[in-house]
């Protein structure tokens, strides 16, 4: 699978439109609904299916009934604001994104998605304009997996990608289940996930640098990157520093210095990202020879062929590298995950949209995960990305512009009328 | 400083000589020792003023009175073990090592350069041969500095190296003074360490694998290396390794490994000894970026224009690497110590004993510290070391051949006699 931007013929054509949504109305949704769990340093802490996670829905769900939405919940906790289209037999059209955070999250992370959905709803009611396909806005719970193993947990069983059950009885540190947690909290539910759904849109902040260094307020998000990841465990041998000369040294961080300077250059010679994120050594003491280094290997790309390239790369490097210094090696490949293409025709909504209202965009690769991967398995889906402050996120100082935000916001109404008053 | 080898002007010259040392006992004597303290796999543990090491020092001084040497403890409890020679004014002739052990040491380290001069005085004593100076067995308290710091703590203080006072208040890590673990064990005096010694000889297993890899038996030790510690720490930016582009990360693992390497390269061109050996990296996680490396960097060289001159290139590497990957840097030098050539008659002394019998030998540097370089501040020094297996010490696994442990003894015994006998 790759993930092509190039493939533009079929791309609509969008005239000016002067419906807009209100800046200042999605800001103060995002600022009231980042003092549920606020933090001292402006960051966010609402651990999935937590009280202040509850008090985040809670407060989502008021302001969704307030303007006549419909909400329901399925049995993994996943939450649906729905506003009714002219013809009730349609797929909806689905934006949305987490209320979830990190222990030290942000503002902006998940919460963007989910409030600019709502603004989008609250502008079409202003409007009072009705789409022909219904349009709903979900909170996917448990995107961030801090609490909770795996991440995306929500929109995975939504997909058929994680069986219910075994979700459901998923348990925290400290022995609580998912299961437990959505009854106690009153969002259990016995509806099964997985309802049709016409096209997903997700706007989300970039939690990269590339928008903001290429001064562009929107991006045009084209898929998910594949990724491999590895572990590789080094073997040489201890032995004093002081007295065993370098023509017989088996030295295990020698042979993982070569591995991390050849990972970085795979990265640049295949257009990628690859990543020594870890790395341990042992004896680890300044006067012996390190005889062992544990270490991972990360390497992501759009393009599966290329990524395959650079996995083949990785294994000779490694194994170069090992025979170089005369150590022994293990390599252990722990994660093969194919790129996530997405839907043409919604990557080609979402960008005529921002060039209709003459945003600064391009076209751009998701790095990290998202909701909008799991959910690109079942549903025609796009995402749209906002920049964000230095491509710092998962951190209190993660920060993203208004104007920005209504930018990305304004691409994400006009996306999903363009979606939702296509003939069926 | 620096250790020159090649100055052989006033070399002496000995004929063959019928006096032997008796290879079986010494080998015994090696084995009865290591049964004090002993360890599963044939390792030893006699740390530094321990039931143990007292237990060991016990067996020594019965041994000496054994053979009517007179023994004598100094005020951190340095042993000397004296006979008697033929003019009482002149200094001792010294020999010895020390008694006590790593955690996890081996048989060999310490205790061979003990228990070889003891074979020398039970060899005099046998062939009834009195030398003109006296001769001396000494044991140096704590060589290993694993219980006390630091090491070769005995030899220091004789040498004037390190103020007695201080040394007797050093504490273990529960609170035990050296003073007070001399004086339950019966090891304490008030006699002033550091009496005339006319020349020093230490036999030693080289915890290397030179000689081994040479096929030689005896290692002349012409001097210790001089060496330099650094330590080191590289601060970037810990942002998400799925969406930060190469061009813009600010990795310190990356700008580590290229330091690792290029001090490899650093140790390889100066014909020296270069060494990363401790490496800790944060936050250490798969896929973020490394915002934080501390390291330690070790340079050693017998000559001290040479390692200079490895300082420069190591301080200019690390500048380097920093720049080129926009890393905050700081280095720090916490060791620069020079070499220690030995005395080029008893280098001599050494080299002439060695090619009399016949005994596959090379000119070598020591690249551990031993009590010989305390002592050469003091003395004309030098040392005599014979091989041992893959070059492995500071191990349960050390190991060397009775064959080799009595060559290096028979050396002992010609280097001292020579000079023993010399015209003062």
């Amino acid at each position: 699978m790759n993930i092509n931007a190039n493939d533009r013929s079929e791309e609509p054509h969008m005239a000016p439109d002067p419906l807009r949504i209100n800046a200042d109305r999605l800001w103060r949704s995002l600022m009231e609904l980042s003092a549920v769990g606020g933090l001292p340093n402006g960051g966010v802490c609402r651990l999935a299916l937590s009280d202040s996670d509850k008090a985040g829905r809670d407060l989502f769900i008021r302001w969704c009934e307030g303007i006549g939405l419909h909400t329901r919940i399925d049995s993994v906790g996943n939450l649906f604001a729905r506003r009714a289209g002219g013809d009730s037999q349609r797929a909806p059209v689905v934006t949305g994104s987490h209320l979830d955070t990190q222990p030290n999250g942000g503002r902006f992370d998940g919460a963007y998605g989910v409030m600019a959905g709502l603004e989008v709803m609250r502008t079409l009611r202003e409007a009072d304009i009705q789409t022909r396909a219904p349009l709903e806005v979900a909170v996917w719970t448990n995107e961030e997996g801090t609490r909770f193993a795996p991440s995306m947990m929500g929109s995975m069983v939504f997909a058929g990608l994680l069986p219910q059950q075994a979700v459901l009885q998923t348990a925290d540190a400290t022995g609580i289940t998912v299961g437990a947690e959505l009854q106690r909290l009153g969002y259990a539910s016995g509806a099964a996930p997985g309802h049709p759904i016409d096209a997903y849109f997700e706007a989300h902040i970039e939690q990269g640098p590339v928008l903001e260094a290429r001064g562009c307020s929107v991006g045009v998000v084209i898929g998910g990157q594949g990724q491999c990841w590895y572990d590789a465990e080094l073997r040489g041998f201890a032995v004093h520093a002081g007295t065993t000369p370098i023509s017989v040294r088996r030295d295990a961080l020698v042979g993982a210095a070569a591995i991390v300077t050849g990972v970085r250059e795979i990265g640049t010679r295949f257009g990628g990202y690859a990543t020594v994120g870890h790395l341990v050594v042992e004896p680890n003491s300044r006067n012996v020879i390190p005889d062992g280094v544990r270490l991972t290997i990360e390497i992501r790309h759009p393009d599966d062929s290329a990524r395959r390239s650079m996995d083949r790369a990785v294994r000779d490097l490694v194994r170069e590298c090992a025979r170089a210094e005369k150590l022994e090696c293990d390599l252990a490949r722990v994660l093969d995950q194919p790129a996530t293409p997405f839907d043409a025709t919604c990557v080609g909504i979402v960008r005529a949209a921002a060039a209709a209202d003459g945003f600064p965009h391009m076209d751009i690769v998701s790095g990290a995960a998202h909701d909008a991967i799991a959910i690109a398995r079942v549903a025609p889906t796009a995402m749209i990305f906002v920049p964000c402050k230095d491509g710092v996120s998962h951190n209190e100082r993660e920060s993203a512009t208004p104007e920005n935000l209504a930018a990305g916001c304004q691409v994400l109404l006009r996306s999903m009328l363009a979606r939702a008053n296509a003939a069926s």
